[in-house]
């Protein structure tokens, strides 16, 4: 790899923003028009992909991973800085497949790629990418803005990384493998409904039992989940299958609270904010018990 | 390593700003007061550090080599986002020592960390900064805006970083060893001297001559350099010698361009724009010729 012909080569043509200067300078330059927010996430082979994805997908996951944090904010993805470090024995039409993936979902999420960094690596493949978001209203729509008594929703399937992983793992359909590569997540459109509705808000990364804990505790609140409400990849009475969806992660959708009596489009309510601690599910109005293990940190 | 509990342990510490909200949301907000550029580079062991480098060290280069970038086209550095891909076997002490030096640093050039990612790697260790920074005039300035006639400018000593890196390879003084781990970069000061007088400019981190013979193709020029006015960190008057200091890079010194009859504060003229392309050496007027390798790509 000679790094300076390879970003010409590859990266440069996915850049078209004039603050990028075509990747011939230094730095580029930030829009900046009305607040906006950052996410920086690090993919790396073996702990976040598995070696036998193929690179095209992992450029997908590491701009949607990102995505999906802006998006669960109230905000739209703007411009995207690369950081790719190559392992020395990486075939340059294995790189070629990593940044058609990643030029594939810029386009789908429209996003600009500004800038960044290639280097090369005696490790496995490692991948940055930060993210910049425009807020669609005064600022981010934070964790920490839930009240008691106020409806939890999300807005799309949970279980699907996880039945994916399994799948990836141990041979199965290709379509559920894909549902792992490529997670659905949160549309551009969901950030409007986010922004206009959401008292606190974000992305169901570590899955949702550990993810809504955690919007509870940063709302001073404790949780209640009616399972039977969550719409599941695979639709379940038995509380074990309920339970092993909601768990695995890599799921990226949005997890949300707001007024109670609102009907929120594109999203289902699930539970609610409740005073004090701690995470309480139950199903068809029966108590569940809290599993120990509530996610995995992607 | 539990991600969470170091991020709160270790990262958190190092965290002011307000839009980080104590890192306990999933992203930041960006200050932007002003036209705002942004550089990202990432370090991998081996490629870029020495797996005998003591990691506050490698962490204050991590900030230099970024805030090198920034204040080169001629801003204050402002706000930096951090991920740190960290081997699986690494140990906690080192952690903290690698979070140390990254503070340290954060505090010398006055940036305000205010998020980005932690994760387990099965290879080396690999850090990735994106840094802001604020235009002391109306944007960046760029590689591209010196024209014939100009003069060149170095705001430092070259050569320190390819005698620091053979004394850290082979065992040499401590001082030296130190020049190549922590290098010194252009004070936050000069970002404003570049505002004023530079038409262009960039950090000479692949070494003089490839970022001289950069800087003039960017600006459609050609590049004249008097050998005998590059301040070295061993000064001499033999051509290899002077040549070998000028090649390794890792030096991270300003060079800029400007109007020649400028005296300009902390600056020594090396050289001039000339019409045409490449790059011409001399040395006390005797023409010098130029090597087949130019410098290295960091």
């Amino acid at each position: 790899m000679r790094e300076s012909d390879w970003i010409q080569r590859y990266i440069a043509p996915l850049v078209h923003a004039p603050g990028a200067a075509g990747l011939l300078d230094d730095v580029a330059i930030v829009s900046a028009d009305g607040p906006t927010i950052v996410s920086m996430d690090t993919l790396t082979q073996c702990t976040h992909f598995l070696a036998a994805d193929p690179l095209d997908t992992v450029g997908q996951k590491l701009v949607r991973v990102n995505a999906s944090d802006i998006i669960a904010k109230g905000a739209e993805p703007v411009e995207a800085l690369l950081s790719v470090a190559w392992p020395e024995n990486g075939d340059e039409a294995e790189f070629s497949a990593l940044m058609q993936g990643i030029g594939r979902d810029l386009e789908t999420f429209e996003i600009a790629l500004i800038g960044g960094d290639l280097v090369g690596t005696s490790g496995p493949l490692t991948l940055t990418l930060t993210l910049t978001g425009r807020c669609l209203r005064d600022g981010p729509v934070r964790r920490s803005g839930g009240v008691a008594g106020q409806t939890l929703f999300i807005n799309g399937e949970i279980g699907w990384g996880g039945l994916g992983l399994r799948a990836a793992k141990k041979g199965g359909s290709p379509d559920l493998v894909r549902r792992y590569r490529v997670p659905q997540i949160s549309p551009i459109a969901a950030a409007g409904v986010i922004a206009e509705f959401a008292t606190a808000s974000m992305d169901i990364s570590d899955g949702l039992l550990m993810d809504a804990a955690r919007l509870g505790a940063a709302s001073g609140c404790g949780v209640q989940l009616q399972l039977e409400s969550v719409p599941l990849a695979q639709a379940s009475e038995n509380i074990e299958e309920i339970i092993a969806q909601c768990v695995p992660g890599d799921d990226y959708r949005a997890l949300i609270s707001a007024e109670s009596d609102t009907a929120i489009p594109g999203f289902t309510a699930i539970g609610q904010l409740i005073p004090g601690p701690g995470l309480q599910l139950s199903h068809r109005g029966v108590a569940v018990n809290t599993p120990s293990t509530l996610g995995f940190e992607h």
